[in-house]
């Protein structure tokens, strides 16, 4: 059996644990060193380290300080990893905690974080999601039942102090187009609810005042949130810094594509299984930027989908220039409306949308002005019939089930 | 044996064919009424009405008029579907005409039209692909063989007065915002290359005056260019006009998602074997304001896919806010530059994205400011592996074979 | 456009076509030569060469001369090829005749014979399957319609003077055993009906009298019916004679594996697009005894399957050991008699497992006494719910169709 | 976190677990009782109880008695099944005990149970196969790596004392057509190794005396050994007796169609997450005679195969009367004559077949005289192409490793 190199509980605060740590930065010190070609088991907090509560409220959904996010665990040290290699690391499997057999999705209010579609949906929601074995449901989405594809949110190496202060530069110069917009479009470092894992006194405030948030995706991978990064795949990550330093964590029991619902996908506290192994000097050979992977041999295998579009002319009616974003937001908000008439409030549908293996594809970004997007809804996932028929739609959901809500205060 | 209700004569312009039609206007004429179960075949051009031919110069791909486009096989009434109907459409088969079994693919100049990556690769380039049963192979891009996902880019029904007013608005505010700019932001009516099918005189010259251009997706459909409308799929279209007035073209024998190359996937002349029927009110009764559909039970099976992520930062190294436009072009250049690697040159593995059924998915659209888009390289389709590893990579293509460039005159 | 070297013309006689035959024999005449690499188009009569019609009586099902099956098209020698080395066949395509876009399925009676459940359907039995695009559906077999698995139900390379010699010995002393079996245990050759192509004289009455019959699949492939030897796959055929000697037929819309029902699969004319190579020497670098194969990237999907059953305990109760042919046919009989309960016919229930994409597993066969047989019936297929439920079975069949049977005279 | 009913202890014998038998007999006392709805955790043993050990003799597989299998965990009282019943199992999750990551395959001697290949493989041999998360790879066998489909080998309800009499006589009766066979034709009730669970006196030594052995799968389930009936798949089971009495056991990491090698599949310890269900009687409703059931959305992708023949003449040239059992013994013969070509041992290349993810089809079972069976070889598990060329094969297996072998005493 692997060791488990990193423990977590779950009656204690994240910051009490200094294996983990919630910012990007090349001084945070490595927790656990390996070798090439072991494998080992990590486990990792929920991305809000427990802040986020199994039961019928919103309000800590509302009012969560997301400065305090994404409690990552690690990093792990790989001996022999230099600057310029890939590290080649197999998720050979990634589970829930057995004693927190659950996980939440939500919406965030405007006023704090939002998300893809928080003009609609401006205040904090919440669903609980059971886990049993390989399936999930939720007592405040009726109706449907499916099986996971888990996977972890985050995970990639450590920054080298160059290619920080490249996402620091970048980031606050977007900051500065519009530095009062809520939300805001980009999160710069914030020293006091850093947590810098074993790293002490000046190298500690140094983390602090200038480590990266770990909200977004980048070039070391990162909060990718690429739901097909599921428990089987190999991933091939650049190294910057020696050992790499790989971190992980903000685990998903099931997601779609794009996590349109921000808080977030069904997030869970859990169990990583991998093996870490090095290609010298991949990134050169093979001319890697941001991460590489090979998809699980295992993932649901949903093949009945009903499919919707949306094309770049927004809500309003306004044209845009060949815009991914709006046009599968038009795709989702398309899918929300057709559910509707099953018997959904907006919000379950919208949750299902970010929790179920929805597929989300990039169908045209060439025929001006128009870019299409198509969201891909597996049909198989609810108990009764979805597709259109000459009889149809059929209420199904009654509507005596909602998702919690909170007003902002 | 189905009728088939619409022939096209290769030998012959596309302009003295009175079933086809290149602008999407209320009043062009139906030219076949058909009854809800019909199932009948259409033929049709490719979208340039022949102007593309098999050869090895691209100057077609750069001289062309991209006002001539596209030519569509219609409309086709449908007795008794009425506004605010769905009109449910099943691609029985679609296929190529057995005179032509080729398709081409390119890249279109950017001083005309351009194209996803069109700052890349700035001047006209040109493949030509053979279909063989249900393979094709390039003889200007060696190495790669592959199954078709055969399907119509261009599909829909006629428009209403009200929805075309909508469109030319929109776009032409649009277009207002820069007015000069190359390639054009959108495309304005232009009467000169009109062809308004079987209508003479002043109807005809309405039509050329309002008629909007085919290029974009829209409410209705159109040019979505989604690959998964293949085959064997079911589409569920928004009825506008009293008989629907469906028309459709612009064959594609395969396509990556996003159709990059813009000239524009493997494009051919073919035909559809279709089947329609009517959902009387379906539009009111399932909230549909775009189309919707079933995919195909018929699919190329591929399963092992090497994934490349891109981040909404771009080239040049600057932050952009959740922008799916610019993080599908990062993975996109991503994937190029890997397959660079194994000897092609930047223009054929262009063409390979362009070409192959590549899978581009919306991965996160949440974590402020990046968004994360993959593209999904099917790694079967190459005749050797493509896969990372330590040994790797190997140069298999030599180089000795290059694609056809035109420069600009 | 690839040539066609063979052609049918389903007014005439099989037996006028001298590109056709019906026996294996290594003196048939090579009817076309081609070189490795070519690819091309062969014609092919339905299997009994157009005896069964397109009606709704069962009459010439149980009135088939059965020795006059099956009529091949070929043989083909491709230039170079040896005995030892494999031909390597790629199916680029097969698809029905365009004036024939229909097929078969059927019962033979017990007396002509029979069938896999021959004592449970003891009478000659017919439907007709009407083919549209990729689709087929039958006016005498209500609620299914799917996509086909399109096939050769045979194809192979002649066999030499020794391989044959050894065929008809071991078949002609199993016969030995029970010469007045009904229906037979194999079939000696019989010249009466023999079609040797365009052979004459004494060559033709040579195989006449020496040719084997084509029912049985043997060491060189022939008359195997695997589903999934379908249209994009590629074969692997050992060589006997110089040439080879490529002959094929029987075509099939759709077969389920077994292919129980014998008369036969959904049994169509058609046409395959083929290409041609050697691997020298192949048979003994690769071991080979019999064709090995790929499947094709383009296969129905159908992914919900509802899986019966079975163990080789016959109908009578008595125990036979670990005979997979009985578990089988337990596994089929007990899918009927589900299917009952919606309302079909048994002999309906018998033609969809003898035509729609049906697996048949191998289970287990060391679990003595009993082997295991799974029967996986795919559920999308009907137009109705076929899975268990508290609420079901539903009748959704109402028994107002029928399939036409023809008593024994 | 759901309770474990039944927890089994690797240290100590199966004998000494009272909520283990080995015997079906309805007098097998339940051990615990749930409710329908209620989902809940089972521990089992290995089907030999822990007799096979991980090391690199093949002593013990030789050596065993094998009168002791298999250990099954249960009976499960369900509170309201009556006979006539379905109990719906729904099989949530399967895995390894984390105490005993690996499994074992074997050859079992002619003398002492013997195999599919016995004839060709008549001495004990053993492989042992390590558990790394969703992948085994095994020391004995090398170049292959995959993704189990994990399962019960074993699970079914109490049989009623009609059944159990049906089966001890028409077992009985096959056994006396040849007493002295070895291996034997079947196994008779037998006495002194039988474990009855908590029954004690009079009513542990009726179940010793009548109780049926566990090997054959019969119409209750049992040992089907059917490798789709993996985690998240749910079953539909008659029930005969009050309660249902449901037991299981005989888990397999991964095991390939048929169990060819019999010792068994990658056989483990491990635990089943499950959730029952009743339709109230269902077994009239829907005219069920063995389990059915629906596969799982989460299997292995595997998509490549190569695909092995065999038609029913047996090794020395004899012919057979449509006997599967025969051709699917060549089709694995000639997969293995095959895969020697690249290096492996026989008996190494028989393991492959029991224990990865192999497909054997039923392919053809009515073109007399011969079955066609097929054996389908995922390509992906191995390490290096195994796909025929011109240019192969290549012998990337060197020989140096070997399984272990024990000859008879």
């Amino acid at each position: 059996m692997p060791d488990t190199l990193i423990k977590v509980d779950l009656t204690k605060s994240a910051y009490e644990n200094d294996k983990v740590h919630n910012r990007w930065h090349p001084d945070i010190p490595m927790v656990e060193w390996v070798n090439p070609g072991d494998d080992f088991i990590i486990e990792t907090y929920d991305w809000t380290g427990g802040f986020i509560k199994n039961n019928d409220s919103a309000d800590d959904v509302r009012d969560i300080d997301l400065s305090i996010v994404h409690f990552l665990s690690g990093p792990i040290g790989v001996k022999g990893a230099e600057p310029g290699d890939l590290l080649v690391v197999d998720l050979l499997d990634v589970g829930p905690l057995k004693e927190s057999l659950w996980g939440f999705n939500g919406f965030f209010s405007k006023q704090n974080g939002g998300g893809f579609l928080t003009d609609h949906f401006p205040l904090a929601q919440k669903s609980i999601w059971d886990i049993k074995g390989l399936y999930t449901s939720s007592r405040h989405v009726p109706g449907v039942n499916f099986a996971g594809l888990i996977h972890p949110g985050l995970i990639g190496c450590l920054p080298d102090p160059k290619l920080l202060a490249t996402w620091n530069e970048r980031e606050t110069a977007l900051i500065a187009t519009n530095p009062t917009r809520v939300p805001g479009l980009a999160n710069p470092p914030f020293a006091p609810t850093a947590h810098a894992g074993q790293a002490k006194g000046d190298v500690k405030a140094k983390i602090g005042a200038e480590g990266a948030r770990t909200v977004p995706p980048r070039e070391h991978g990162g909060n990718c949130d690429i739901k097909d990064l599921s428990r089987g795949s190999k991933i091939y990550f650049p190294v910057y810094v020696p050992g790499g330093g790989l971190s992980m964590g903000d685990l998903h029991f099931s997601q779609g594509d794009g996590e349109i619902t921000f808080c977030g996908a069904i997030e869970m506290a859990g169990w990583l299984h991998i093996k870490v192994d090095i290609i010298k000097d991949g990134v050169a050979k093979y001319g890697i930027k941001n991460p590489i992977f090979k998809p699980s041999p295992i993932t649901p295998n949903y093949r009945d989908y009903l499919i919707f579009e949306g094309i770049s002319v927004d809500e309003a009616g306004k044209q845009h220039y060949l815009d991914v974003h709006i046009a599968y937001r038009q795709a989702c908000l398309n899918a929300i409306e057709y559910l509707k008439k099953f018997g959904y409030s907006g919000a379950q549908a919208y949750s299902i949308l970010g929790t179920a293996p929805v597929q989300g594809h990039i169908s045209g970004v060439v025929d001006v002005p128009n870019a299409c997007a198509t969201l891909w809804l597996p049909t198989e996932i609810f108990d009764f019939d979805v597709m259109p028929s000459s009889a149809g739609p059929i209420k199904h959901i009654t509507g005596d089930i909602q998702m919690p809500i909170s007003p902002d205060k």
